[in-house]
């Protein structure tokens, strides 16, 4: 029996690099669509890296769902939230019922939601549209020692991949990532210092808005995390069980599984982005399945997408989290997609200087004289 | 019988603020759905300015249209462009069939495309899926003379108008407004230029691509076309006529017409938001009923932006025209209503400090201890 470090290798083992052949016949077709070249932008750019992601130069992001990962963060008890632990239970079963920012928005765009519990401080059994995955009834307070176990850890990073793996199995084109959490602003900022070096300051913004001393409080708080546990910054598993959560941890993990199983992941705000940061460190194949969504208003958002080498695709000064910022991501693939599948060649169009041909036999019109 | 002028006047007349009464509930009700205070950003923003737009705090947005006009521009004999004038009558039908990019996105995004020939120098009779309101077989070369008479200018600003209040009338509960039309980024800059007093050079791009050769040309033409029509910088109507094209006045018509209608309507790229300011300069109520899309790569956007007051909502490096950029604008204001429609309240989730509450009889839930 294979124990869950040697599970978590065989995950990272079996994710390959995107399709070259692939994103280079993108290219060549994105040369050949009747547009001035380069004038779709980013979306010439999402196109064709979803050829590399599926190895198919077309792509249809049908079923789209986003995964929502819910869990506690113990560090709340320092007086790090502007909101209580409870909400975290509250909008976990909320967002099931499409009452929550992104859930509600989801619906709107077409996106299915699955919310999973990794890790709430409450029994939300009797809520059987949450996925029940807890892995513990929320993390211990990273001030006094780690999180949780690597054993914990590594659990909660499998249970996101056999997540993303079972939902692309079960039809999914697109997947994003997503979380409910209170504190989870505090533990991904922990985090993202380790990881990538930054002074802590530079990483820890305000989360859902707190006051001068809660964020002094915060900063402070998120110093002596890692001064007391001392993670190694060359294990993100060491990272995430020291400093972070089940919610980072699994959202690490769904990253992994969508590199897997070949599918887009759709990063959203400053959490989400930690996640799929320490999903790189673990695994650097996986990086080509991430696609940024908003630029969220947190400040460690930009540390983490640069780490990264991504840019957002939008910035409508978001801030809510949940996976909010996915769905219209998604929208944008789409407008990607629509564009390479839809759009008439030079050739198609028989668009060439000077000349104006009709488009099939029978579509003749005229054109008048030129000069006038 | 009044007159064309009459008509305008009429149109310009019967436009009128935005419901601030409305707004104000629309604010409130942002203030107690269930998130930090802001955290849905400028989705916010635009749900507060739908409802004064609408009257009503709770919108959808289900019958979306993308407007397209389609018109000729004589300055291309100059050489101004990098596609010759015939690209106009083919992608006009080739909009019509979900061959280019714009319809192409509409389709997947699910906006109905009406493609409208105010002035393509052929005759397009055969395509019967082209809107025929043409009204001249496109204008004179701005270099030797006006664009077209005031009575063409204003007919076709009537056209852009009829046309948007029609299809608000059959039930379109959003407009976008984009554009056909080989030369328009010259015509576009020439009336920028007048209109705000910009340099010729700071508002001129480079279109769909051309030389430096061509690009100073481009700036000269322009130059030469406003020394030669002296137009009036406070007469908009006289701007489009001189140095104008059908496309933008009658594109300068339908953000008239969307806003007679109480309909928002989508700008898309630089054309589209001169056009808008062209709208706003006759009816300066119009700007209320303006929404913002994609930055566009071509430099005088952010001119007529900045003098709408406005900030593009996203920048994916585009610069096609045709309005592709107002389909996915749509998708976020459907999730700009989705969350204000769909998300619960405060005192819905029952969520306040300290308190966790079942959302519904029955539905109850442990909290586990507070401190671990």
């Amino acid at each position: 029996m294979e124990t869950t470090e040697e599970r978590l290798r065989t995950l990272i083992d079996g994710i390959t690099p995107p399709d070259e052949g692939a994103m280079e016949e993108a290219r060549k077709r994105q040369a050949q669509l009747a547009k001035p070249p380069g004038s779709l932008g980013r979306l010439e750019e999402l196109s064709v890296r979803l050829a590399g992601i599926t190895g198919k130069v077309q792509n249809s992001l049908a079923d789209k769902v986003l995964l929502v990962f819910a869990a506690d963060n113990g560090v709340v008890e320092e007086g790090v939230s502007s909101a209580p632990q409870s909400v975290t239970a509250v909008q976990t079963v909320q967002l099931t019922r499409g009452k929550t920012g992104a859930s509600s928005i989801a619906a709107a765009l077409g996106c299915r939601v699955t919310v999973c519990d990794v890790g709430v401080n409450a029994d939300l059994d009797a809520f059987g549209a949450v996925l029940d995955r807890k892995i513990a009834y929320g993390t211990k307070n990273i001030v006094q020692g780690p999180a949780m176990s690597r054993d914990e850890a590594i659990r909660a990073i499998l249970t996101g991949a056999d997540l993303a793996m079972d939902t692309a199995e079960q039809g999914a084109d697109v997947l994003g990532v997503g979380e409910m959490g209170i504190g989870n602003t505090t533990t991904s900022a922990a985090v993202l210092s380790v990881l990538t070096g930054t002074p802590i300051c530079s990483v820890t913004g305000r989360g859902g808005g707190i006051t001068d001393a809660a964020y002094q409080k915060k900063i402070a708080v998120i110093e002596e995390a890692i001064a007391h546990n001392r993670p190694d910054p060359l294990d993100p598993v060491d990272v995430l069980a020291k400093v972070g959560g089940l919610d980072l941890a699994a959202m690490t993990g769904a990253f992994l599984g969508a590199a897997k199983a070949r599918v887009p992941a759709v990063m959203d705000g400053f959490i989400s982005v930690v996640a799929a940061l320490c999903a790189v460190r673990l695994c650097p194949e996986a990086a080509a399945f991430l696609i940024p969504s908003h630029a969220s208003a947190e400040i460690g958002y930009n540390v983490a997408l640069n780490a990264l080498g991504q840019k957002p695709l939008f910035d409508l000064g978001m801030r809510l989290g949940e996976g909010s910022g996915c769905p219209i991501a998604m929208m944008m693939l789409d407008a990607a997609c629509a564009a390479m599948n839809g759009m008439a060649t030079f050739s198609e169009a028989r668009i060439d200087d000077g000349y104006l041909d009709p488009i099939r036999a029978g579509d003749a019109f005229t054109v008048k004289g030129g000069s006038r």
